[in-house]
């Protein structure tokens, strides 16, 4: 132990003193990296290398598979993602007999590889501005309402007229800026995706929901997945007839691993951050949402954790759920932490102020920006008065089940009858199938204990709304006083389930081809309950469009103003678009008297092994590997062991999961899985001393497979000769 | 945060290359210290300085105060120990008018310091071998239980007989090791202690729970007291008319504090350590004991906390078992990991797998030593069977106040009866006031709601025993059946509260001038139930004596085989005697990937502020004072910041709370009161990575109480100018 600190402290002590700093904020768009001296910063290839409009680059090898970012790493089209985003997948497959999520998968062959269902892959083709096409629509004698749908309506247009020029394509129109900057992208879009190898849940999920979120980390979370296309190399939903897909670019590995300081990058999907918002935005989340939230879930995984415990099937059932959930609330605990600790709220406050003065020390400037603030504070008030209320009612419809079947049987018997650019995107054309592909595949985990109980709760808390804003529907269902309310509830509740056909799949699925007429007659106690929620989620809707565009609009002016204040331009917060982010493998100080160093070790897997919960129970077999000191290639001579997980100043957020960390060579040498504690706080605000994000290394990968699982023919085709 | 990160690296790594480790075991006595060359490793003044039987030395400077160490820090006996130490004594004087728990206290002058009931002071005259002395009372003929009540008798007679040739004089008799070696020690004894200044709770025990037994530590864990003596310089009880005791020697105060790297070494009342015990002890420990009191201690923390709530008063009155019961509890918890984690009895196995190899190879040791340890296994057997009993019966007198207070009056009337030196300790002549006081203290904090929850769940426990060992007055009394049990139990423990007159202080004590027969006669439940548990009591301590008697014998054995095999002597275990130990200011890597750093700041105390739970409250003046940077003279450059707490290599243990730490050249640097969590294992083995204790650094005492309290006073009565 002493040893290797000794030498840690050295390298870092040679890294402090002659390396300058290189991290800094900023998910950067790819037509910018041009202006970010990168080269300066530490990169050895090309800018064209990374990103080339006209050619191929490494980002043809970068891939967004269902909301997690993946990489091609083989010209067969092998993919390697997070655990965590292939979870699904391997949970479909897992049953008694056959204990993927226990024991790990290895397909050993190509015919064996197995369908990865749901599972989609999405590589750039191109993108271009289509800000101007998209504004033009907006008249100025618009309400916001129709400001907001107008311009949602050409973007669908964009997207379904892109769609049918390139056919096989996949079109997504990005929003940039709030009301001010919109993007369009074209995809190479895959449907056959298939299962080739996965560890143990023991390593993919190594340390449980303990160490999510958190560092030191031994999690091994990656999966390797294959795309397949037709034999003519088109996109094809899943056939046996298919074969491998040839990616125009696939990232090269880097067996020989990274050390202290190096420079990396990250290319990847990074969801939604709000970096740009105002401060009542801010308050609005650490108020009233992420409080709300947490405790919503923390009541929910306690109840599903108790069901869980009473049979392996129910396990299995609730797992992916559980995780979720899980995995949203320690995010949201941390950021509610990292708000209040940075009192960023406060801070943001204060530039305002600031910004307010600039404002109105010109004339002009204060005629035209003198109220934008105050009328987003005033938005907000409204935005608060309604919380709770519209809460409770996309919770509803989105996580009890069986409501949520029936709503959607009735949205969609109204939707389909709309033209295609008007209706929701879910009952699109281009969406449709796969909306009722994953209606299909909630039936396998459905469980109603877990079903009855969060509709009880959850009715219980619309019943027990306070203020004028309340579920009518339920006020005439239930008593209002709420010692009673628990009963009525009770008594609905069972007698619903009872009653409702929605059990059986056929039938329910079924209801998606009836009319809105069919349906209102229908005598089934959760289609009845959907449709006379139907009108107030309409009217939820209008508000919101409303809201929104209003806010669309003042958030474009803010932009405005901000950055004749700043004097600057500034990078587009995350919206689901490619990015580039870059850093060092550093540690960082989370606490006083408290140091993180960025590599850990197959050591602290077995420090940690058999401490008490079962996610500390590394398997026999790589305890053995370890005593015998069996690293094989693998071992980081300073710290006389195989190094698992990786930390990095890069900027990164979820939809980040699952994107490859690359070296100043733009070789594969880690990959993306999560954040500290401290930077969950990033979606906020970015700073170096705590903006930490964590990988697996890939010698751990290389590692794991050729020695625990002996899958040898993967790294061959790697192209890791070791 | 970057900056001092760095230079806290550069000096670790300076102090790595050049400084060789000084670190190492040792709780040692003060007669070997001339064997330790100390100066090697970084003393700057002579052994003589340290300890001169002839002469003044710095132990001279040193005080055991009612079972924590302290020092003298004035010439007019002004005493530097932890907070923690002293709480007894400021809960005391707490009322709801005058908050000193919440506010802290400061006295002003010295009229206004306010007597610390209870405490005392001892520092050692002199001490010498009486091993031979004690051991001649034993003959061969004597049974195990016979051999120990010897000894004990011998002792108490030396105990007397040295009293009486030193009047004023505290004498005790020490085992250093069991049934070898004992030392007499003679102390000056001093009885007028007052409490002369105090930081607020919030500060005395910042971190709460939470933070006990941790690194980083944000603590302000000091209290300063004053020693009086009679006019001419006596050992006297409190009255105004006495004066500032003028000790022999008092410790020098170094306000420029110590870097990392520094020698630094402890003088100390260590209380128990453990380190030469058999793998069966250690089984004993982990299988039963901690787990036992853990649970058990658990339990009434959950209800003491309950009710704690209720009301400040309440609060008040439940605050010194809680702390001390939350204090345990994570010590336990902690050593039980360390157990585990380290595998101590699996190894000590081992160990004695070979020495049994040693001694079998030999004939003549065969015969001598061969069954040492399978009897030692056996008698560890036979304690194991009756562990739970005996600790139940332990429990019942000790922490049910009603029951204990009526069990020491009945056991005083027969106590008193015998002569001196063969009764039980608290009774013996030179003890039996102190004892009296003591319980007459407790009416002050018995809070009744608390004392019948815990009789309850001890009688519960009682009932449902398993194995022939019962508590058979039990048995008479409730129902065998667990069901009935509770009711029957809650029937009587009703009852009992009712109708006892213990409540009543005057009664109570009154007691304890009664005879046996006249308490045997008496109509009082508690009185009732201690005369009839009293044989079982009686029962239990001789077989106890037949154990332990067995016990020292053979483990006298073991220690002379031991020392053969290993073909060394070793350091005794703590034993409640003034010992030196000694190590660096340096950090440790408490778990892969993590280091802590061996200083903290004020600025940990700001960032952990206010971060949810009450223990994480500065004071506001605090905050302020960091703000504005107003350190003073006090300020560490290399940090920009005071240091608050420090870490180091020495090893300690309880007992060694309120330590000085003093740097190369005796000076005070900083006061030692807790171990990191995962050196709490320390009271079984010792180890260089991560066996280490914290202190709370002198800068930052004299920086609050300059700052905070504007105690300048206090600063120039030490010798401080600045």
């Amino acid at each position: 132990m002493k040893r290797t600190l000794t030498r840690t402290i050295i390298y870092f002590f040679v890294f402090f003193l002659f390396i300058p700093l290189a991290a800094e904020e900023g998910m950067h768009l790819l037509s910018e990296l041009h202006k970010l001296d990168l080269k300066n910063k530490g990169l050895e290839i090309e800018v064209l290398d990374l990103y080339d409009p006209n050619g191929t680059s490494l980002i043809d090898g970068i891939i967004n598979l269902s909301g997690c970012t993946a990489s091609f790493i083989s010209e067969d089209g092998l993919i390697l993602t997070n655990y965590h985003c292939a979870f699904p997948a391997i949970q479909r497959v897992t049953t008694k007999e056959n204990d993927f999520m226990k024991d790990g998968f290895m397909a050993g062959e190509r015919s064996k590889e197995i369908e990865a269902k749901g599972y989609t892959v999405r590589t750039i083709d191109f993108y271009k501005d289509v800000s101007q096409n998209v504004l033009r629509v907006v008249k100025k004698r618009m309400t916001h309402a129709e400001r907001t749908k107008a311009i949602e309506k050409k973007i669908k247009k964009i997207v379904v007229e892109t769609e049918k020029k390139y056919p096989g394509k996949r079109a997504e129109v990005a929003e940039m800026f709030k009301g001010k900057t919109y993007v369009l992208f074209v995809y190479t879009y895959l449907k056959d995706i298939r299962l080739v190898y996965a560890p143990p849940r023991s390593i993919g999920e190594f340390g449980g929901e303990e160490d999510n979120w958190m560092w030191p980390r031994h999690t091994g979370d990656f999966t390797l997945l294959r795309a397949y296309a037709s034999p003519g190399q088109k996109s094809a939903d899943y056939s046996p007839e298919n074969v491998p897909y040839k990616p125009k670019k696939f990232l090269p590995v880097a067996p020989e691993g990274v050390s202290e300081g190096d420079f990396v990058f990250i290319l990847g999907y990074p969801g939604r951050t709000y970096r740009h918002r105002t401060s009542y935005f801010l308050d609005f989340e650490e108020q009233f949402r992420m409080p709300y939230t947490v405790n919503l879930y923390g009541w929910i995984i306690e109840t599903l954790e108790k069901m869980s415990m009473s049979d392996r099937e129910t396990t299995i059932k609730l797992a992916p759920m559980l995780k979720g959930l899980w995995n949203s609330m320690k995010n949201y605990k941390g950021k509610l932490q990292g708000l209040k600790r940075l009192q960023l709220a406060k801070k943001r406050h204060e530039e305002e102020r600031k910004l307010q003065e600039f404002i109105n020390v010109d004339k002009k400037r204060a005629a035209q920006y003198g109220n934008v603030l105050k009328e987003i504070e005033i938005l907000f008030q409204k935005e608060r008065a309604v919380a709770e209320y519209e809460s409770i009612m996309r919770y509803l419809n989105r996580i009890v089940d069986k409501l949520s079947v029936a709503y959607s049987a009735y949205e969609a018997s109204i939707e389909l009858k709309k033209p295609d650019t008007e209706r929701k995107r879910p009952y699109m054309k281009r969406n449709y199938e796969r909306t009722i592909k994953q209606i299909e595949r909630g039936f396998r985990d459905f469980y109603e204990p877990a079903d009855k109980a969060i509709f009880k709760e959850l009715l219980t808390r619309a019943v027990n709304l306070k203020g004028d804003k309340r579920i009518t529907p339920f006020d005439k269902m239930f008593a209002t006083e709420a010692a009673d309310a628990g009963k009525t509830i009770d008594a609905f509740i069972q007698d619903a389930y009872e009653k409702t056909n929605l059990g059986d799949q056929q039938f329910a699925m079924d209801l998606f081809k009836k009319s809105p007429q069919d349906l209102e007659k229908l005598d089934d106690p959760f289609v009845k309950l959907a449709v006379s929620l139907y009108p107030l989620y309409q009217e939820i809707k209008t508000a919101q469009d409303e809201r929104e565009g209003q806010l669309d609009k003042l958030s474009a002016q803010l932009i405005d103003v901000k950055k004749q204040f700043l004097g600057s331009d500034f990078i587009p917060d995350a919206n689901s678009t490619l990015r580039l982010t870059y850093g060092r493998i550093e540690g960082y100080s989370p606490a006083d008297a408290v140091y993180y160093s960025p590599l850990t070790t197959i050591k602290g897997i077995v420090e940690k092994h058999n401490t008490g919960a079962s996610h500390y129970q590394a398997p026999e077999k790589l305890l053995n590997l370890y005593e015998a000191k069996e690293f094989g290639a693998f071992k980081e001579e300073a710290l006389d062991d195989v190094p698992v997980a990786m930390l990095y100043s890069a900027d990164t957020t979820g939809g980040n999961s699952g994107s490859p960390v690359l070296n100043a060579r733009g070789q594969l040498v880690g990959l993306n899985f999560d954040r500290a504690y401290e930077a969950t706080i990033n979606d906020y605000a970015w700073s170096h001393d705590y903006s930490r994000s964590i990988g697996v290394d890939i010698r751990f990968i290389l590692w794991f497979l050729q020695k625990y699982s002996g899958a040898d023919y993967l790294l061959k085709e790697m192209g890791v000769a070791k």
